[in-house]
């Protein structure tokens, strides 16, 4: 079945011709047309998710995983608001999502209708492309109906091409419910046209032939984009050193996966710092997590800075020179074969090894600690699964383990928000054909409590949560700990317990608060794939700050 | 103490001399000049709530009430964006909100910092003013200080003056967290004018002289305006038929003060209906809640209409002929006193009469329901309570009854969304000091789950959830029911209770699902008050919507 609006008409066949199959649809009846449309065609997948808040981060797991538009779809008034987190998550992170919401004509607009506000340009600041279409009463106006096709093909070719958030602001008049066997126009679809470069241009050439201290950064790859040979190639020339976060799907023995521990020890030394300085950096993927990697780097004020891919270059150090718009393996592949002398690799990597010894006593004595909980939680995690990090201590945290090469790793590192980390990760479990697990800290947990009201969660799906009763990374910040303003409006100490949402979700719930209770917890954790899991685990509060502290001292 | 940083300095300053005592801070760390400051200074409520979709409507609650600006204070980020329901709603329902947003300095944005988005006119739809503050370094910038003043000092002004929400961004530099014993510079503060206007058009009183059907509709009347010689006066005029919406807090024996209960058995019927048309509209208040009396007035071509009233006027009927900006009580003290002969009035008021009468013969033998619990409800509420009602069938229900005369009434009609009615009643019964009773629909108490993740709610709080597994206002449209479709997609049917939800947050809970338990857990509700008591009332979904339309065919 078909809505009998035309315009709605337009919006359906055109998400079906340019193969947008997944719709998460929140509840209304300004939107029913296209509810109707595109639950009532066998074509799509949709998934009814209440809170706005939640069906956009869902949408935004769908489509981080599946690398394709996912649609939004919503009512008039403030339930599109409540998409906004989401869409600038996905505007900074990259992820195509488009935004349908209903709307009330313009003339009723401002008259004091209810669940009307003005929904044109809400989400200016945060969309590739935004748009109203036209209200079309018959299919004799022509101009409108072309006007429709060219607005909704725009914003599909944006999303897909520019990879990110558009949003089309759709008017519709009372009747709302109205259906037809079969749709009463056709659709045009205008293609995008790819520009694929390839070329890199001589000046970086120049400039990589003659840097004798090489960083390479490695952010966000998402999805992963070497394989091991390029890393081999790249890593074979000596002057070249490469830093790759936790997110960036990236494991290669010749390649520093822990920043903080190896800049964390030195970083107030500037005499040994300085040793690390670069002549020539180059960034790779998103957005860099390790703020000390930033810190330094601007600090010691870096000479030259180029970005690689086809996606955003940032100016992350104020010294950008040039963004190589190819893709990272083709960049890899043109590098001159000929190296350099230098050790700039082999002395960092060398520190590297020597503190990662020194790590492994620091771990032996490491009482049970937010810290403790991620060193068995790494040592643990089964092999092929799709692991999702709650911001903000956890992917921090993470940043201090080297990855499985096995995982696939995701974090809403965009706008690095706490306000939609489990519905992003339920949105990929449901995307995903690998299990998906959640580690996240009881802050993000509880804000997107409403993540767990969700009918499509799969039973493979488990959430760890690490509940140090508030906001522990404002004890590691340098604020005044243990007073009553800090307490409260800092760290936001709390009492709470995912075991009642638990309940109320049917996820199956177990917590620990001590090491010697880990093994069987997580054993249990994952053998039940009959329902999903949630591991609570308890720590201190009052020493996390202390040990994680200490590890850095202690590597010195 | 006071933090370090100057313009934060001249932001708490300037707050405490305009008297904008209540803070509603959520945790972060680049707003920590500002969280230090309001709460380590004793002339400041603060409130801290994490999640900033609730935060903003715990602040829209407060200002609802006390009728003045309420700060909101959140980091930098996708924090902010979880602000823009509770604005808009705050834009339309014209109640004051200072929007305090910490960011960082404007070259750090879009070059891939964590935490950092476009913040600057984020919410240029729904605001009435908003600014960026200078990053004042020293006490001989006196340029930057004074323009601060200056747009802190319109920021406040306009909220004021205007009745509704403003944004101050406000760029920081580490250190964040250093504090001063004193502060380090002084405020001005540049006063509001007032402009007091109390006349009222001649044009006006000539065509209200000579209209023999002048129709009075009270819409949302917060704080009440009107004493009842004010409303004798008015309904003295036999040409006057006044018409009182739920939330308009007037109740008169010469008033109709159930809309739809007058309108709906005679709207199909033109003969009937064309009797009602008025020759002139006059509305008072906020938005209209009745779509009846919106689509009459609409469909039969309203001859002309003004609005009176300091705030927004809105061509609800598109008929708008004047906005009459004077207080509504003097508008009346204004108006001529010799009448026209009319039967206008006790036509209907005599109609409306009947209705009541039969009304009772349907009470006496409804089925339980929706509408039978509001039956019971409004009869048995307390006197001098704030009763908060939730959207959006609540409202459209409770404008079915009479209002008891001691109860103030309150709903979040600005938007009319159900995304944080909890918090408003929160934030309204943190500052009211009469007890609050919040009465919802399960959808908006889920949707808000979060609203109970909050410190501050008072122990005689009280929130009577109707539960009928889903939203049952979309029976009451006209969609296909008892489909798949239309019971995933439309009505959203879920099996949720509130017991989890009261067991996690220390609220008492009760539940019935039957006429006969209602007498026992309501005294129980209203007897507790050692602790927030929440009553659960579950209704049959199947039903609810065929008692109600059954009222109004009974009525006919």
């Amino acid at each position: 079945m078909y809505p009998e609006i035309l315009h709605a008409q337009q919006v359906i066949l055109l998400c079906k011709e340019r193969g947008i199959k997944n719709i998460v649809i929140s509840p209304g009846s300004r939107n029913a047309p296209l509810t109707i449309g595109f639950s009532e065609n066998d074509f799509f997948n949709c998934y009814s998710v209440v809170d706005e808040r939640c069906a956009a981060h869902v949408a935004l797991g769908i489509a981080q995983q599946l690398q394709e538009p996912v649609a939004i779809l919503c009512t008039s008034g403030s339930a599109l608001l409540n998409y906004y987190p989401a869409i600038a998550e996905a505007f900074y992170s990259e992820i195509p999502l488009l935004v349908l919401s209903a709307d009330r004509p313009s003339h009723k607009i401002d008259i004091g209708d209810g669940q009307t506000i003005r929904q044109q340009h809400v989400f200016a600041n945060h969309i590739l492309f935004d748009t109203q279409l036209e209200v079309i009463n018959s299919v004799e106006d022509q101009e409108g109906i072309a006007t429709n096709e060219r607005l909704i093909n725009k914003a599909i070719n944006t999303s897909i091409s520019q990879h990110g958030p558009v949003h089309i602001n759709i008017p519709f008049e009372e009747p709302l419910y109205n259906k037809v066997d079969q749709p009463s126009l056709e659709v045009k679809v205008i293609d995008l046209l790819k520009d694929e470069s390839s070329i890199i241009p001589e000046s970086f050439i120049d400039q990589w032939k003659n840097a004798k201290r090489k960083l390479v950064i490695l952010a966000t790859l998402n999805p992963p984009v070497f394989q091991k040979e390029d890393l081999d190639i790249l890593t074979s020339d000596p002057s070249v050193l490469v830093m790759s976060e936790v997110s960036s799907n990236v494991v290669h023995e010749n390649i520093i996966w822990g920043i903080d521990t190896l800049i964390a020890p030195i970083e107030k030394h500037d005499d040994q710092i300085k040793d690390l300085q670069p002549d020539l950096v180059v960034t790779i993927g998103g957005m860099i997590v390790s703020k000390k990697i930033k810190q330094y780097l601007r600090r010691f004020e870096t000479k030259v800075h180029f970005h690689v891919g086809k996606r955003k270059a940032y100016d992350t150090f104020f010294k950008l020179a040039g963004h190589i718009k190819v893709k990272p393996q083709l960049w890899i592949e043109q590098l001159p074969k000929e190296y350099v002398k230098s050790n700039y690799q082999k002395r960092w990597t060398d520190h590297f090894k020597d503190y990662l010894i020194k790590r492994e006593r620091y771990f032996e004595k490491m009482p049970w600690s937010d810290f403790k909980v991620f060193e068995l939680l790494f040592k643990e995690l089964p092999n092929d699964i799709v692991l999702q990090l709650g911001n903000s201590s956890t992917i921090r945290y993470a940043q201090l383990f080297q990855m499985n090469p096995t995982h696939v790793v995701f974090s809403n590192r965009g706008t690095s928000g706490i306000d939609g980390c489990t519905s992003t990760a339920i949105g990929a479990a449901i995307a995903s054909n690998k299990p998906v697990t959640l580690i996240t800290g009881d802050l993000s947990f509880f804000y997107d409590s409403n993540a767990l009201w969700n009918n499509y969660i799969p039973k493979n799906f488990k959430i760890i949560v690490i509940n140090n009763s508030g906001g522990g990374i404002f004890r590691i910040l340098p604020g005044h700990k243990d007073t009553m303003e800090f307490d409260t409006y800092f760290e936001t100490q709390h009492h709470l317990t995912a075991k009642h949402l638990c309940k109320m979700h049917s996820f199956n719930y177990q917590s620990i608060s001590e090491e010697s209770a880990f093994a069987k917890a997580y054993q249990k954790l994952q053998s039940n794939n009959k329902q999903p899991q949630l591991l609570e685990i308890f720590t201190p509060r009052r020493t996390n700050d202390t040990v994680l502290l200490d590890y850095f001292k202690f590597l010195k």
